[in-house]
Formats: structure tokens, C-alpha cells, sequence
């Protein structure tokens, strides 16, 4: 029995909502459950220096958390003076997600920065910061086309996230802050629309884990991300 | 006449929503118009060390923008690896304020640390912050009085703060960005519930100032300010 | 009865010694009472970057302590990695409070550093920078028009400052550290050779102040900074 | 065919040499093909601060690479001033595959730490570091055992990793930089001496992938895998 | 002929002043010609963490230079975020000069830190920096003896520097900038009022040099420093 | 009696293992004893920015120890944040003993940098660095002859470097770590192959030294230096 009482294949509540921020060019605030991140895009019409001169643009993604968005208020990264390394390693994780899905020859020389700032953290904020991330990256997409900076968009498909693990010998999906915190494994899966797979990063917690039980959870996933990417083309307005 | 259409003694809509923040002990979203602050307050049963044994507590405070809270990105400062002087400059007034109505004795050796987080910018973002901190603030000596870690409150009055500035040669109150980036003088007024002056900082950003131009904002803040202190006492909950 | 037996309106005795640093295109070595600060300013013919191809120059400040000029050793900054943040708010406020007298057109396209250095502290170091600081920007201008690099100063009017507070229930002026430390209340004034002022900053350290307090400590400082600007005129030797 | 005419299931040359490092408790150079990583382990009597009077151990681990171990000369790390994230990373995930097979509680409160620095690099440094990591691990509860610290071995299990990939549109073992600079998918197994599998991170370089592709690249690994338990073995004098 | 004028084996104008800063213990203004230097000594009723309980106390030495000190503005240390590489070398320098001749048993748990601060830089900061840092840390000795802390001075014997050079052929010592910035050969010396060496660090800054010019070198700083410990004394009330 | 039976004028077994690293332009493994540096030599064909457009190259070293090259495992640098002051110090000697015997106009726009990294440290790493440091840097330029980019070698003599000592009462020259632990002066010399000086630095760890005493290290240097020279003579194949 899930603390929460959801079944196995039950998602949390996940809402996505566009345009939360009114500076961005692309924005989504997102919440699986408890778990919010705003996701905000902003372009620059500027490439990375390794990038200049190739005719190619850049996604690149930035994530943190709020001091107070856990339980225990965490130390301020800006305070502390660097970002641990679980932060740059989400970060590198959301830009690589984003950037498989992306045409860069037809973003051009520019560059599209997505920041994933969690307002509230229970379980999951990678896996919500990638769904949300695409919506904010689409909705500058959007911006750009209605400003005739683009004639045809960049995004070849879709592009989501779901942690998915084994608690208490059952495998179920989008795990919150209670399962994640005593699961046995626990695998986030970065999946394209046509359910191309992006990204796979399972770690056995406890015991080793058999490769029939990352089947398992594969199959959770698939289902999940579906979901999830008819909820962002909802969100952005496609289909 | 003001870019908002605004009178001179008006501020633009507040809204103080207490409890927004679901891990804190207390918690504020303070929006001064566009302008959004989320205010959480944190509590720890410690003291700084150069406190320690003295039988009093602290109350401190931390600022952070989001990097897209503003029209143009910002570098975010967890990867530039430190705050800025006006970081670093915003967070020591904040601090100083709510420890001007705080009986630390009373407190005991604890520490209360008041994040406050802007997620949209449009000037004014320390005095918002100075605002919904002390009803963050208030929301925790709550829940700390709830479980009968304190029998009587330690917050002696309110605090509450505003902006005010010569706009094309009137003195309005609560500057917005458009206001903010262009007026001749702006000034921080915080004070108490019963009007006394806590901290100003005026600063001319073009021609000096006189003697009497500095008065007429102190009029409109002490009236401003009386708005906020009611607003403050809606929203905590105290007639 | 202050710990110096000065009366209320009475400054320490302030000496300006234009010129100490050979080295410096302008320099003062400022001394109020045992508070003593090296000023220098150093020219260079190139402006920050956001502000190139404008035609407009840029004046700058940096400030330091050294480590022993206080009674209790500080940690040197240089060697912590990092200037705190009383320091970063010293140096901007020293840095707006010069470049309110200087016409950055009048300048060109350079910079001018001003550096001011606590030789040893005993209260008011950031007002007695500003106040040498002038001098040494004053000296930096008359090195450049004796070489024809300007034809006229862009340097407007004077600009000095002063800090005043309520000691023991009176209004004084010019605090030492015996009265800084204990003091109620503390204001930096700002002001120029023709009384407009250029920034306030009153902070309450016990009780909240009221606007008569505040109107007492203006009427002192505006004194005080007419007795400094005729000091910063004879250093200068001007008039 | 893949640039180093190996077949799709054939490793490099793998030599595990144990004791290259006189000063250390543990130890082992460690090479695949032209990959070259010491690995030292480094015992101390004390652990991490959090895990005090616990009656538990910790093992972490750090990696580095030497500046000109690549075709290109890096930036010195300790010069920069940070680790990269990508150092940051890989060292993460090192620490995590030791531990998976450590019986804390059995090590007692101890701390080892193993290094990881890479002397020359030809791809799969990480793997290798894994691989070379845990004979080192091995070498230092050996080294324990030996004086009486420790009267059995806290290790539980083998640990090593492969990289697995496909290149040219096959899947094939052992990634050199060759391949690992193309290949359209790349994925990390870290897996024990009875075929658990303790991490897995899979990455689409260009086209996502499918679970079919995923579930031949882990059968290569498994096979892998298993040669690289026997040569720890080996090496580490265990039959 | 040297760009000053002097003779071969003729030092500039050393002055003396002991007790300038009045907040330390103990302290020296040292004037060699242009080159000034302020140095101050600190006491701690602490010993470094690595000393803790041997009864033993230690001497250690920071150094920094005024921004301006300089004919060129330098970077200041703290704002760039760390001490440069030539800093540390020099700090490192002046401690173990100076701890060369203190008992660390007599001087008992503390530690005294001698701050050496050029304010003007003309040649040879570092070696006046010994010489007046051994007056600062005689004059806390005093201090300390007088007020009964300790019943024998620790300090040993004198030590003092000079940096001397071979400048166009010739020999010389007590080099200024113009020599130091195209002498062939620069090397500095510290020696004890006894005559001993306690450091020499040679440099060919051009051709390298041999042996005999070493000597002829050598023969220069021993009467130098003969001469500076006599003033040392002096300044010091010595004999 | 030396700790290892060595004759006082005897070096420990020395090895110059040249082309060690693949990936460089030059490298050399470099042993005295079981002191252990692998030094490479990194071409770029650019100079570093103050020395831009002036028909000159430059030659720079960086130093660094893996964490457990120690008895006792340091704190690895890159973790740290920062180069130890005795980092920066060995590769600011490093750099200047090889600069030293090359001629910049001769080798054009370029910049080598000698990395020399510690695999094993029993005492003269610094001295051990230069040593193989030469051989490396001699190999980087005939890369660059044989492929036509110098016409003739730049390199003008050989330079190398030991460590002597006065232990127990005996000059020894070549200290291991047990003796420059407990040796009473300890000095560092760096000479060309036709025995001119470029470097010394002597330091008195406990006693002060005589001239007498310096002059007897110098005979045992020069004598060993001497055969290093050869020694890397025959490493480099030359005559």
C-alpha cells in the first residue's frame, strides 16, 4: 500500500500551467502533487563561444530550489557559493532531455536557457522540471514564430519525465518524497512522444535490482509519460 | 501623471497570502502588483555561535531573484558562485527591520531565518519583502506558540516598509520599475505599527534633494505603511 | 556628556592631506579624530564595458580595512576570499555618493578608482571616505587638465558626508566609535558644497526614531558638511 | 566494424595491478586498452560528521583527471578553482556503486576514501575507475584485516562496469573514445559479482533509443561484467 | 652608476616608527626610501588547530598591498576573490623568517600575527616587511611582559632582509624599483643580529649567475643587515 | 648516517622515463627514488594575453600532488577550491627554472605548459619537477621540428635542480623525505648544464646556517646536478 493510497500506475495530480510568468518568452509552472517547479525560458540571440560561427543554436537548462521548498531548510547555493553536485547533475540531466527533441540547425545561432526553480519539493523535481521545461520551451518557441523569427519550430517531438521504483517489492510510478526516501530502486526515465527513450538512470538503493524488474518499471513509465505528453500538448495549446 | 494611471498616494494592489509555503513554519506570497515575493519563514532550535549562552535568539533574513523574475535574465547567482553587493545589501536591511520589533530575550536561543524569494520583479521587491517577512514571521512565533514553545509572543509591533520617489517633480508613493528606473529621488521608509522610524535610505539618483522634498515622502510612507500594517494584521490573523 | 567631551555640534578635530600617495594620479589621506583613511584615485583611460562607445565616463570606489586598524584583529578579505557584505554596501554607497558631483559626459570615456583604505578605525570610516574621497577626485581632475587632457572639470560641486545619531537622548554629531557602538540611533547624511542632499541613511539601532530626531540629526549634519566642504576647498586649494 | 577492429562483444586489454601506490592502504592501477586510472583507497578512523555515533561506516570516492590525460590539454580543476559537473558526476556515482556492496555497519565508524585519477584518457574512465575502484576497496579491508581492525570483510559482493553503446547501428561492448565521440546511444552498467545490477544510466547521443536496443546493450554488459569480476578476483588474490 | 645616485653597498633612508597603530599590540611604520610598510602585530590567546595542547605557541604573517601602492592600479585581493601566488609566496616568507628566531615553548599557547600592509611599493617590500614586522613583534612582546603574560621575551635574537642584485655588472644591495625591474640578478637574505642565515632565495632574472657573484652579494647583505639591526634596536628601545 | 645508507654526495636511483604519455607533445616520467612525477609538455599556439603581438612565446608550469601520493591522504586541491600557497610556489619555480633557458623570440607566438603532477611524493618533488620538467619540454620541441614548425631548438641549455641538506651535521645532497622531515637547512638549487645558477633557496628549518655551510651544498649540488644533466641528455637522445 502506497502512502499516499494511489495504485501502482497511479500518477499524482499534475497540472501545467503556461505563461505563469509574465517576463519570460516561455514559461510553465508545474506541480505533480506537491512537488512545484516554475520552469521559465529565455532567449538569447547569442550561441555559446564553442557554438559561434556554425550556423547551430543552443538549449541549455538551470535548476535550484528554494531554501524553504523541504522539509528542513537546505543552505541558499548562492550563500554557500556553488552548486552541489546533485544540483549541476539535474541541471545537466534537464538541458540533455530538452536538447535530444530540438533541431538545432533550425533554432539557429541563438540560445534558449530553461531555469527550473522548485517552490516546493516532494519527490520527483527532475522528472516535473523536464515536463515542464518542454511547455516553457514551447511556448518561446510559440514567441519567436508570432514574431516571424522562425518560420517552422525546432521541437521535433515531445519530451517528458517520470520517476518510477520498487516500494515494498512493488513497482509503481511518480514516486513522492515518502516513497522516494525508503524505495529499494529508483530509475527516472526521459522519453520523447513516440516513446523514443532519451534517458535512463536507475539506482539500486538497497538491493541490487534484476533486469525483469526495470522492465517492470519501464512499462510504468511508458504509460506515464503518454499521459503526460497529451497534458502538455493541452497545455501548449497543440492538437 | 504616473505610467500606471496611479494617484501619487496610491499603492498599487497588495495581496499578503499566509501560509503559501506548505514546509515552512511560516510563510507569506506578498505581491505588490507585478511585483511577487514568497516570504518563508524557518526556525531553528540554535544560535549563531558568537550568540551562544547569551539566552537570546536571532532573527536574519535571505534574498534571491529568480533569474527570469526580471525582463532581462540574470545570471543566477548559485552559479556565479556569490551574491551580489545589492543581494547581499537588500538581505541586511530585511534582517535588521524584523529584528527592530523582535524581544530576542523573549525569543530565546533560536534562530529564525526569513527567506525571501522574488519570483516576479517590478520594483519595490525589499520593501515587499520587509512586508510579507513579517507576517512569515508572525506565522511562525504562531506555530511555535501553538506547541507551547513560547507563552507569549515576541514580536513587540509591526514592521512594515515602502518606496517612495520623485516622479517628474511629484512625490508619489510605492514606485513601480517604470517608476523606479527613471524617478530623481527614491527612498525605503520602514517603520512600526505605531510609526516610528525603523529605517529610510533616500538616495538622489539625479539632482540632490532638499530638506522638504524628503518630508513630503515621509507623509505619504507613514500613510502607505499605516495600509500595510492593517493588511498585515488581516492576514495574520490579529484583530 | 559625551565619552569625548565634545559638544553636540562638535566634530573631532578633521585633517585632509591632499596628495600622500606618490604614486596616484589624485590621493588624501583623511583623519577624522583616530579614524584614518587612505584615499586614492587612479585614472585609466578605458570605461566598463556596458558603458563603452556612450561617450560618458564612469567613477568607481573600492573600499578595504586593514586587518589591525580595529580593536579585535579582522580577518583579512583577501584571504576569506571574499569582501563582506558591510563592505560591498560601503563601496557602493561611496562610489553613488562621488558620482552625483561628476558630469560623466564632461569626463570621457575613462574611469576613475577611488580606493579608500581604513588605516585604523574608531567610527564614521565611510563618511570620512567620501569626504577625502573628494579630495583625491578633485586632485585626479587638476593632475588631467594640467596635461590638457580636459579643458573644464566635470566635477560639479562638492560632496562630503557625515554620520550623526542620538547618544544618550541628545542629537550629536560626527560619532566615534565609544558612541557609534551605543548609540540609539545612526545616520549617514550625505550632502553637496550647496546643501542638496544626495542620500540619507537612518537606522534605528534600539527604539524606532521619530521624524523630529531625524530633523535634529539633518540640521547637524548640514553644519558639519559645511564646515568639511570648506576644509575639502583649501586641501584642494581651491578658492 | 568498429575503428579498433574489435569484435561487438570484445573488451580491450583489461590489466588490474594492485599495490602501485606504496603510500596507500589500498590500491590499483587500472587500464582498458589505453585508459589508465590509479585508484588508491585511503582509510581514516573518523566519519562524516552526519553519520556520527551511529555505529556505521561510509565509503566516498573522488576523481580527477590529470590535465594533459587527453588529446586536448584541460584546465586544471584546483586552478579553475571548482570540480565540473561532469567531475562531480562520475565521482557520485563511483561513491554510490562502492557503497552498494559495503556492509556498513561491519566496517564500524570508518571512513575510506577511494581516488580515482585518471592518467591517461581513451574513454570509459568511469567504468574503469569502478572496476579498478573495488580492487583498491579490497585491498585496504585486506590491508585491515591483516592487524585485527576488522574479522571479516565488510565487502558483501563484486562490483564493476562496463560501457556499453551502439555504434554504426550495433551494439557493442567497451566503448573506446573512438566510438564514445560517435556512438548514438552510450550507457553505463554497474553491476555485481551474482549479476545485480546496481546502476544503469543510459543516454541517446542522437536518436532516442528503444528497450530492445536497451536490453542488448545489458546482455553485452552482463557478459562483460562478468570477465571483469573474474580479474578482480584475480588480482585481488581471491579464488 | 644606480638610477638613485647611491653607492654600491648604500641602503635608502630606513626609517623606524614603532607604536603607529594604535589598536595593536605591537606595530612598526617601516620606511625604506619610497617603499613603506605598516606593519602590526596581533596577539590571540589561541594557537591553530594543529597545535592545540602541545604547549607550544606559533607566529604567522599576512601581507597585502594597497590597490595604489603601485604605479599601475593592481586588482584588489579581496574583490578578485583570492591572494595571488607572489602574495602567498611573500607571507609565507616573512613567517618563517620571523618564527626562525622566537621559542615557541617560552612564547606558550598563543599566537601572534604580524601583518605586513605596503602602502607604497618601491622595491623590496617583502625584506622591509621582516625588518619591521621583528620591531611589531618585539613591540608585542614588550607589551605582553608588561602586563606580566610572560616573565622572559621568547625572541631570540634580531632578524631582518635585504634584497640585493647584480644591476648592470655591478653588485649592489637594497634595491629600488628601477634596479629591481632590470637587474640581472635578485636575491633576497635574512639573516639573524648573530649573523646567520635563516633564508636566501636567489633568482637569475636574466644570464644565469655563479657562484662568486652569490658571494660578492652575500658580503653586501651581511653589512646591511648589520646596520638595520642596529636600528631595529633602536626603534625597539633595545640596548 | 643517512636513513637510507646513502654516501652523503649519493642521489637516490633516478629514472627519466621519457614519452611517457600519449596524448602529450612531450612527457617524462620522472623518478628519484620513490619520489614519482609524470611531467608533460602541452603546445598551444597562442600566448597569453600581456604578451600578445610581441614575436615572443611563453613557458609556464602548473604543479599538483593526487591526494594520496602522501603518507597521509591530503585534501585533493580541485575540492578545495584553491591552490595551496606551497602549490603555487613549487609551479612559480617550476616555471621560472625553465623559462630561464629558453629563448621566447625563438620560439614564437607559442605557450608550452609543463604540467608535473606527483603519482608518489618521497620528498624533492620541486626539484624532481624540473628535472623531468626539461626532458618533457625537450621533447615538445623536436615534435615541433620534425613537423617543421622550429627550425632550430629554442632550448638553450639544460637546466635541472636538487634538494641538499645539512642532516645530523652532514651537507647530503638529494633528500628523501625522511631526512628533509628532520634536516636542520634545507636548500633547493637550480643550475644550467655549464653550471650556472638560476635558482636558490635555502632555509634554515631549525638553526640558522652559515656561508661555509651554504657553500658546501652548493659543491654537492653541482656535482649532482651534473650527472642529472647527463642523465637527461641520454633520456632525450641527445649526444
Amino acid at each position: 500500500m502506497r502512502p499516499s493510497g494511489r495504485a501502482p500506475n497511479e500518477m499524482r495530480p499534475v497540472i501545467l500551467e503556461p505563461g505563469y510568468a509574465k517576463k519570460a518568452e516561455g514559461s510553465c509552472f508545474v506541480r505533480f502533487g506537491d512537488t512545484h517547479v516554475l520552469c521559465t525560458a529565455s532567449l538569447e540571440e547569442r550561441t555559446p563561444p564553442w557554438l559561434k560561427g556554425q550556423g547551430k543554436g543552443w538549449v541549455t537548462a538551470e535548476y535550484g530550489m528554494l531554501p524553504r521548498s523541504t522539509n528542513e531548510r537546505m543552505r541558499r547555493e548562492a550563500s554557500a557559493g556553488k552548486q552541489s553536485g546533485r544540483t549541476q547533475e539535474i541541471q545537466r540531466l534537464i538541458g540533455r532531455s530538452l536538447r535530444a527533441v530540438v533541431d538545432m540547425k533550425a533554432l539557429g545561432e541563438r540560445q534558449i536557457t530553461v531555469d527550473c526553480d522548485v517552490i516546493q519539493a516532494d519527490g520527483g523535481t527532475r522528472t516535473a522540471s523536464v515536463t515542464g521545461g518542454w511547455v516553457a520551451l514551447q511556448q518561446c518557441v510559440a514567441w519567436m514564430m508570432e514574431r516571424g523569427m522562425l518560420t517552422a519550430s525546432p521541437i521535433k517531438d515531445n519530451v517528458a519525465a517520470i520517476s518510477c521504483g520498487i516500494y515494498e517489492g512493488t513497482p509503481v510510478c511518480d514516486l513522492d518524497y515518502a516513497e522516494d526516501s525508503t524505495a529499494d530502486t529508483d530509475a527516472n526515465f526521459v522519453m520523447t512522444g513516440t516513446g523514443g527513450i532519451v534517458e535512463i538512470q536507475g539506482t539500486a538503493e538497497g538491493e541490487p535490482f534484476s533486469q525483469d524488474e526495470l522492465s517492470a518499471l519501464m512499462g510504468l513509465a511508458k504509460d506515464s509519460i503518454a499521459d503526460l505528453v497529451r497534458l502538455q500538448n493541452e497545455a501548449a495549446g497543440l492538437k
